[in-house]
């Protein structure tokens, strides 16, 4: 079981010569996903070992051009491939018009379904999509297009069969489902299994909130409290002394994200989509954990376990 | 005065750790010219530290994606730093459309005019620009989509000025024009300044043809035969052993490339737009020199004097 985030790009509309328009890959237990799909994505999953064919989920957060121009290349190079597993894309209106552009000029026919799911136009957050083990929700933003964040939360039970005890006890496989909800469980003999002989409690479900292309929003903060953030990612694109230029293009600072991990409770907090400006990115870094110490910068091939 | 080429992405459509996809860079004295723009470009121009401001020409040879999927970035780029200068784009019909649906749902206003030229549709050569130093004309190709290839001549005077002689002999600057057309000329008090004395002959003008996407055209090598083609830009996706490959993709090998390059006269070769099953290139090049002598491989971040 894994939760953990490889940061594939991390620059602002602008790239520089050592960071890329934002892309990021979660894995969530058995989940792979893509969550934007900068221009070069493709290039940087195979720069840091991503296996790209693994991934089919991908969540578009909105649609300026840093965020998603990857895409019509990386799904062509899937189908170059011969996939045949279906893609799910989770983006706003008009992501299906901008492939389907693509596709039609260059006589491009998928080898796979690729299904398009409309984010919600709606302010509350929205379960788009879940499976056994995850819940994936979108919220708006503020930024100068529609834009969505996404939590990535993890689903367990709450207890996990005592792997110690399974054979000892001769657990029956039936039991298994009643015990990790907490439930005992008698067999057709009449013997008891219990919740306190059988399981442990199992881990804490984690979570990953994805926030990206923002002004600062407190009151989205003060909505994520209850809902355990163990890893936040939000944009500072700039620092405090450009809160002006943050306004101004709709983006946030270091000490914003800071003061929003702080009041959305998360455990720790990972920077990015930084301005090409700053070469250097210590001093983002700094002023983040003046407000906010359990900050990171997300810089491009690091991975981050949630 | 300058005519050179640098090689941006050499992939085919698959990119691979090593080779992104198609663009170069193209130096014609004062012309700075970009040859498709496949996914990345801007990075790679910042990687290689192209002045990507200054270009203002644009041509894409074809619309299959990994030709031009960094344009729409690279243009927003552009704005994003407040261009003022016009930007012309040479593409095939259907260019404006795609950029336009970017720009439409990413609400771009371009801050500089962009100007589109549709490729005519026409087999012959067809001059699409031209000013004093360069003449740009277009042919069609023969590949899965409509496809272009492009020739670019150098544009210069059979003469130039002697600059030894333009002081002791007074050369007028009015007599400069005529001079370099390889005219007499005589000055309003009868003094003769005659081509023999005040000039030496200039060096040829140079050419570059640029050939990428193709099937075999050994037809269109004879034609290319009178054009003195300084330096040849062949595709040679496969190896000759993958020659029914080439075909079925409808794409070029190694050897058709050469036997391009010798029926076509040109001077030089570069074989580029590599399948990704090749890691090492040797073996390409090996094969294109067995028949033509004078080829280097168009490895990225290469560049090669024309």
């Amino acid at each position: 079981m894994s939760f953990e985030v490889t940061i594939l790009g991390t620059s602002s509309a602008t790239p520089t010569l050592s960071r890329h328009p934002t892309s990021q890959y979660l894995v969530c237990n058995n989940q792979r996903i893509l969550l934007d799909c900068g221009e070069g994505a493709q290039m940087q999953m195979l720069r840091y070992g991503i296996k790209m064919f693994r991934i089919d989920k991908i969540f578009i957060s909105h649609l300026h051009p840093d965020h998603y121009l990857g895409l019509p290349g990386y799904l062509s190079t899937l189908s170059l491939k011969g996939r045949i597993e279906p893609i799910h894309v989770y983006a706003p209106a008009g992501m299906g018009e901008i492939l389907d552009v693509h596709f039609r000029h260059g006589a491009i026919h998928l080898t796979y379904d690729l299904h398009i799911h409309e984010l919600p136009s709606s302010e509350n957050f929205e379960v788009i999509y879940q499976d056994s083990g995850l819940e994936v929700s979108c919220f708006a933003l503020e930024h100068r297009l529609p834009c969505w964040g996404f939590l990535f939360k993890e689903k367990k039970s709450p207890f996990k069969i005592n792997e110690d005890v399974i054979a000892e006890k001769k657990i029956p496989v039936k039991a298994f489902s009643y015990l990790k909800k907490g439930e005992d469980f008698i067999d057709d003999n009449g013997i008891l299994y219990s919740v306190e002989e059988c399981t442990i409690p199992n881990l804490p479900a984690v979570s990953y909130a994805y926030i990206t292309d923002t002004i600062y929003l407190p009151a989205l903060a003060e909505n994520l409290r209850n809902r355990d953030i163990t890893l936040l990612y939000h944009e500072a694109t700039f620092m405090e002394d450009l809160r002006h230029k943050a306004i101004e293009t709709y983006h946030s600072t270091t000490l914003q994200a800071a003061n929003f991990a702080l009041k959305s409770n998360a455990k720790k907090l990972l920077i990015g989509h930084f301005s090409s400006r700053y070469n250097d990115l210590s001093g983002l870094l700094a002023e983040a954990r003046s407000v906010f110490p359990f900050t990171e910068l997300a810089e491009e091939g690091n991975t981050f376990t949630i």
